[in-house]
């Protein structure tokens, strides 16, 4: 859809006006304006209420050309099918906006569509990307050819060729597993999520490995897409499959955990934990829901969005940096959604 | 936090960089790059390689300087305790996205901090403002001296003073009213969301004057904060200041009523609905979840979605086009949380 457009006139006034109503000088004006910079608090005053009548504002983007910085970063994430987003999302907006930096949201349908998106954040010159979805070589490549610093988030740099912050997937189901196990579960199913999520692949991934180490080989795996439908109908398909159900289920999330839950117990009429375990991963809002107390892994949320934001600053303030990877463990939760001795 | 920064000095390609290559003239380039000019598949062809190997990409900031337009609209919304909002975030943005309009996001803790906000949305030169946080009419004024076009989501304009689309909260509720007192409840109690939110107010208001209008006027009044824990807690209170539960509990949203709902299962050992009825508002994904199957009003998120950009293009295009009010009606979902006859 293109529209011709005739923009309005704004006449705007500058700080030149500022600077001659409130009778001082224009770099008084500046320093006003500019955070960190010092002016007095009569000066403030002054210029402040001068600002004020005739209407100035400071144009960070006019600023943001003139510094080579936009103050502004760009967040990609992949639709909120995982309701774990919406509030790294209000986190991370929050921890940039508490050092004078807006955030340009970018949402994917699926994780391929993250080259278009790519070139657009470019095109704003952002001052660099935070991205919940997985890069190429190639891809990071461009980021670096065009002195951009990106920060993956849970996702992995190929060769730690990025900075990376991310919650071990692994070894959380590791010690998923390792409960379920030491408390006599034998037959387990899993529910994994989108195929194109590398999240999901290290959740249901790590779950086979640590169940195969421990001699359980024959796992059936069903595949969701994070949402509670899908774990909703995984565990009645993981039902008709195996003509009854396992002794345990791992989801590659919470909402799909919930989901199964509710299907034992309203659809199959089969009780949770007692006949039935169900563990997720996330900690999401939900997973306290006393219906559902799950057995899960909460991801530090808050210390990963603080990790995220102080790396990328370092990588915006100086572009050599270097990489580096951030791994957090996840708390481990007993909930009760498990049967664990 | 103030940090002295040098940025690395980016020599960046021009489109005359890449006309020399392409052996074509400089507007050629121009018309591939824009969207919806004409340019013929040879000529978009040549000139997309020639950018790719020098690096070109148009600046769209810069390109928003001389054409009055940042192709960026400021979305403002308060702190995500109502589960509501992040789907609503996720359609806007892909809503202005489909239009080649990016959306930079703006998060308020309470919705009195609205003017500090608006003062940096301005500061970013947005082309409009969507904001689901209430304005003053001082603010809407400073809005129309800068030019800058806004639409308010589920929030009225006084006076018709600024385009507006907005879910009939106050029917939705009369309609939960109506049936709840069909059903024969008699003693009622309301669990109202934060005391800043204009939306709680609209809906605890309704309610209370579709209950008075009844002939019910002795109805307690609990104030939570559209959090999952407040409705669990405000069902508590509702128990120990009438010394015994209402017959039905009007919370402001879904998330505060199935925190009711858990804690009168859990904590009282009370049956919903044959004991008590709950009933919610919003339609949040998890007021589908077996476990409760709320009776609520579910908002038609994305009608108002598409209805919000709509009118926001239309004032960006035609600052002129003047006021309107938008008013959808939310759909009443019976579920299974309350005993209706």
């Amino acid at each position: 859809m293109t529209q011709e457009i005739n923009p309005p006139v704004r006449k705007q006034a500058t700080s030149y006006d500022v600077a001659r109503l409130a009778g001082v000088s224009q770099s008084a004006v500046s320093r006003v304006f500019k955070s960190g910079a010092s002016a007095s608090a009569k000066m403030r005053k002054r210029v402040l209420a001068a600002a004020t009548e005739i209407g100035y504002r400071p144009n960070a983007i006019a600023r943001g050309l003139i510094t080579q910085r936009s103050n502004m970063v760009g967040v990609v994430i992949s639709r909120m099918t995982n309701l774990y987003y919406p509030e790294l999302l209000v986190q991370l907006t929050q921890a940039f906006s508490e050092r004078g930096i807006r955030v340009l949201l970018f949402t994917l349908e699926h994780e391929s569509e993250i080259n278009v998106v790519l070139e657009q954040t470019l095109q704003y010159q952002v001052d660099g990307i935070v991205t919940a979805a997985i890069l190429t070589p190639a891809q990071i490549d461009m980021l670096s050819a065009a002195g951009i610093p990106v920060v993956l988030y849970n996702r992995q740099a190929k060769h730690g060729q990025a900075a990376a912050v991310r919650c071990d997937q692994e070894t959380g189901e590791a010690w998923l597993v390792a409960q379920l196990i030491a408390s006599d579960h034998k037959r387990f199913a899993i529910i994994s999520g989108p195929q194109d999520s590398t999240v999901s692949m290290e959740r249901t991934g790590g779950a086979l490995r640590h169940l195969s180490d421990l001699g359980i080989g024959d796992v059936t795996v069903v595949a969701g897409d994070y949402s509670y439908e899908s774990g909703h109908q995984g565990l009645l398909e993981v039902h008709r499959r195996l003509g009854a159900l396992p002794d345990a289920i791992i989801a590659a999330n919470d909402a799909m955990a919930i989901g199964c839950i509710d299907a034992a117990r309203h659809r199959l009429g089969v009780d949770v934990p007692e006949s039935l375990s169900v563990v997720g991963f996330d900690g999401i809002g939900a997973s306290r829901y006393a219906a559902y107390r799950l057995t899960t892994v909460q991801q530090p949320v808050a210390r990963m969005t603080q990790a995220t934001v102080e790396m990328l600053l370092q990588r915006i303030a100086q572009p050599d940096f270097g990489h580096e990877q951030r791994v957090f463990q996840g708390t481990p939760v007993r909930g009760h959604s498990a049967r664990l001795s």
